[in-house]
């Protein structure tokens, strides 16, 4: 940490400064000849918080230099993380498509969709049970019956689930239910939820807040990991901005910055981004060119009838399409995604 | 509802568009002489989020014409609400100063500081019990034992006291031990929490999300009163912008835009927005001045000691200072701010 | 400066920082027992941008610690500025009210409207002759001719007068007619611009650029200053955010921020911040709470004719009750504003 | 366009709307049932900006329905443009890579960075003589020293040169020099500019302003288009968001968006958008994999000396694996890019 003390401060307000980093139980160490005058700060950095120099007469800024999240940084695990969600690998060369409705409205729709991108080469599936939704007035999902449905059809089509929750009391329901547990974007910083989902112990797909910062979403996943799952997923979604053309911006910059200081493995959110039917190829593109570990998307078959964010689901063709694309570029840039068995299967034939 | 085709769409598009809004049950009304073709949709305006025809070809743009909040809009309580917290009103011509500190450390602590504001014209304290952190490894709150204080040093200094929830488990026990219940930045799109805390039965302080629209925010308050609580007043805290100036961007022009479409009182945290010391007083001027029902600010008498935004706590003697001010002015503006009875005695003395 | 090495970097990597350093003429400075290392870098910080460590290997973080700006800067003139423009005083307590129409139409609106002004207490006119309009097929005001009619109808009322100047060949030209000249948000960073009405010799308006930061704003501040224009005044009209209920979204953060770091006076433009005639006094007072040093404002007796942004002018009758608000609140804080003469000429009367 | 009444509007308020409509010489419309009230306003729509309603006693809102750009629009020329820059083709499946100096700092400097990129695959190149610096005290181009330099340098490397153009006063000049003219971010609305670039007859690439929105982005296209330069390609480079992880936050949901709405190519920056050379092979990957009808590129020798951006240079190596991996992925996305005549050599050799 560093205290950057205003031109105008005077002796004594910087003896002052010193004194308190003392008192509080830090070392003070001149930093010669800085203009303005700079104090470094060190002893237990994960304490740092409390020290409260902001306010103390004099004091300019405070500079923090550690990084706040331990257990998700690079430092603490130099490698890229393998997230393995029932033998479905993220991370280190290997990408994933997730792909299903927004919402699992039932059985028979649940299970015709999951068969298309089953034999189009996903290798998981999604579906809500449990809908945040911005309108009381709006469906929010078939609840504890949308588990059920999701349980069946893994069952059948073999593709492990994923699946959000939304209430601290029925995470540990979903978890006997799903694969991985998802932390959707508007409870990034609801730490109850994160707490009683990090408990768990399944894989988590942790969606990045609407306006989180790379910090905080780490830090969210921080509250995951020393709660207990290592397995977490951060998910890129896009976020807010001034631009309207797209529901939200996706932001493929914090996938490079991401892998600088974090080993967890980032997958992007293309249908949420783009909010379009016509764009989600694009968007899903855009985070593969940016090292995306993998995508997650909305498919539906009739999605004029969607009960959830229809115009953003792509159709079955549409993701024939975009399968075929990103697997030519993953080749290009060394990586594997899709699920090679299916992708074989189908070259062959 | 609108909807707006393309330059390019061709008479058979537009009769499909017209046959799908009569399947779904709507009508659709041409718009005469419009350049490119729009049609009006009507029908029941509940629905409306489900006619998905943005997906369909030659459709540019749908555009809502009906707000989607009913409860919250001045359609429906053209006055604006007044709500009583204990005798505390917010709204209509009443303003209220809400202080006290960030966070409950102690009885002591707590009955200082509520002396502390009382004494200088303070209508009602804050302290948080529970307190959402960004980081796992920060102060998270005394949780029950913090409701207990808050209700001891009600019986003695009489401020109606307000807290955050933050788990949808604790919100009616929280319930029970104040006077209003908070929900905090994080958690305004908690739809869990929105739903139990809107059922408890006590007035609600609904922070707004950190990216969060004016229409989200009022989906938000929607949550509450569609589950029981009608009495909600809105807080602007700051939202996230690019400048870095301050801690958060304090958006001063949602109160008059609220006030237009909405009955609910908004008051502003001059604290969380600013984030220094230094700056708290102007940024709550800058709310009174736009027209905000009251404020919310963070007093500490030993703000380096403070567990929680010590750096953002302002002293009691600057509390003096802001209420001289803020009683100044919303004398000017033709509006009662603070404790009547204490600024009275205050003023013979 | 600051040079913070990732966790990660070696102790070669670390000497070739330093080497580096020195190389560059500058001294590198160890801080002990910094985690991870940290360098100081000090000498010649007018040069520092030049420094470029950021590339070499190992390196995480190269924090600047001075301010890029020097004149502008408080370290430079700790006291207020005051800025003087025909008599008419901006700072140090001055507040100062411009109004007038948005775009001179012809000699006799401007006339018009200069007088309605001028008669409740305004002490400058505004008026545009150059129009930097979105659209190539928008009015783009009456050019020189404009100009003259600001200079007839200023022998008449008296007000000083600022416009704003598009064009580096036209600065000196408008010089000739007027009071102060602008720099308007869209050329913010319009660095020609800049040198060439900083070489004028008149006082400058500079606006805030769409997403200016503080810094940047400062930073053209120093090029006008730089070119030889010290009587710069800042104006915040309200900055692009995701938020949609306001024109844009009005910054008062930046009015005590600004007044830490810097000694030039800044004022606020609610017509452009709000959009819309209905919040533009909420604005304006917003503004005036939070320490401006005056308020801009488009005012037009006929707004559903004027040629450009008519929807924010606010009527002479608004501009009354605003005058009157304005001068009871700058009462309540300790300052002026507002022609002094005409206000208690109109008190007396 | 489009008037919503407020749902408290009298029956006379929405019969002085429709006056006031046909006052100004438009058409209104009923649009039947609608709740609440609509009304259609036909007529010319180049007008359409000074039917100033919006202030009309109890109108709500209003709806443009047509788009502000016409030359621009896809409306005008369905089909994509292609731009041709001295026989280099942009749009229509046609990439091209830019690349070079961001500075031109010497004759000597210029032509070591031209060879490097001309030989592995570059099509045009990229130098600035006129540098837009936020700091008067930075370095600010060499002028038309630089042009002379540029244009030497063609004839030796043989490829088209792009150079910005920061004053009106030197458009024509540079035109005389150079093969395309580009508009910088800070000046996308410097309208002066726009007009005197638009006139000199030479392509353009004009670069998205720092938070402007598509409709802007293309207004600033139709000042060029309507003052007879017709060759535009776009730029994006990065948008003003509230994330710090990269120098901008690259929008790539703008070039389908753009797509829909216009027949102009826009191409990405990935050097100005990342900031920091290890991302700015991932911020191209991505633009390319959104669409992009190509790349420009800051690539140097010697970063650490160079006098302008260093930080996010990449060095010639670097820009040999970028090519080898865009060139990989437009062939999966049935797209051409690179010099193929030297690229063809190269996998010969």
């Amino acid at each position: 940490m560093l205290v950057v003390m205003s031109s105008s401060a005077t002796d004594s307000q910087v003896k002052r400064v010193k004194e308190r980093i003392k008192e509080l139980g830090f070392k003070a160490h001149d930093i010669p000849e800085q203009e303005p005058t700079a104090i470094g700060v060190t002893g237990n950095s994960k304490q740092e918080e409390r020290v409260y120099l902001e306010g103390l007469p004099g004091v300019a800024q405070v500079i923090p230099i550690s990084k706040p999240y331990k257990l998700a940084s690079r430092d603490m695990h130099p490698h890229d993380s393998i997230v393995d969600v029932s033998g479905v690998k993220f991370g280190n060369g290997n990408a994933v498509i997730i792909a299903g409705p927004c919402a699992i409205e039932s059985e028979e729709q649940t299970l015709r969709i999951s068969n298309a991108v089953a034999e189009r080469g996903a290798q998981m599936l999604r579906g809500g049970a449990f809908k945040p939704r911005t309108s009381p007035y709006a469906f929010q999902g078939l609840g504890e019956k949308g588990l059920e449905i999701l349980a069946k059809v893994k069952t059948i089509t073999d593709l492990p689930v994923v699946t959000e929750v939304v209430d601290p009391g029925t995470a540990k329901l979903a978890g006997d239910y799903v694969d991985m547990l998802q932390i959707g974007t508007r409870n990034m910083q609801n730490f109850t939820l994160l707490k009683e989902v990090g408990k768990v112990g399944k894989p988590v797909l942790l969606k990045r807040g609407m306006s989180a910062t790379l910090d905080e979403t780490l830090m969210s996943a921080e509250y995951l990991m020393s709660n207990g799952c290592h397995q977490v997923v951060i998910c890129e979604r896009g976020v807010r901005t001034f631009a309207s053309h797209a529901r939200n911006t996706l932001d493929v910059s914090i996938i490079p910055a991401l892998k600088q200081v974090s080993h967890l493995p980032i997958i992007i959110d293309p249908s949420h981004s783009s909010g379009h039917r016509y764009s989600v190829i694009p968007h899903a593109l855009a985070g593969i060119g940016a090292g995306a570990d993998g995508l997650i998307i909305d498919v539906h078959d009739k999605p004029e009838e969607a009960l959830c964010d229809g115009p953003q689901a792509i159709l079955p063709d549409q993701f024939s399409e975009l399968m075929c694309l990103v697997v030519g570029i993953c080749n290009v840039m060394g990586k594997k995604i899709g699920n090679q068995k299916v992708l074989e299967d189908a070259n062959q034939g």
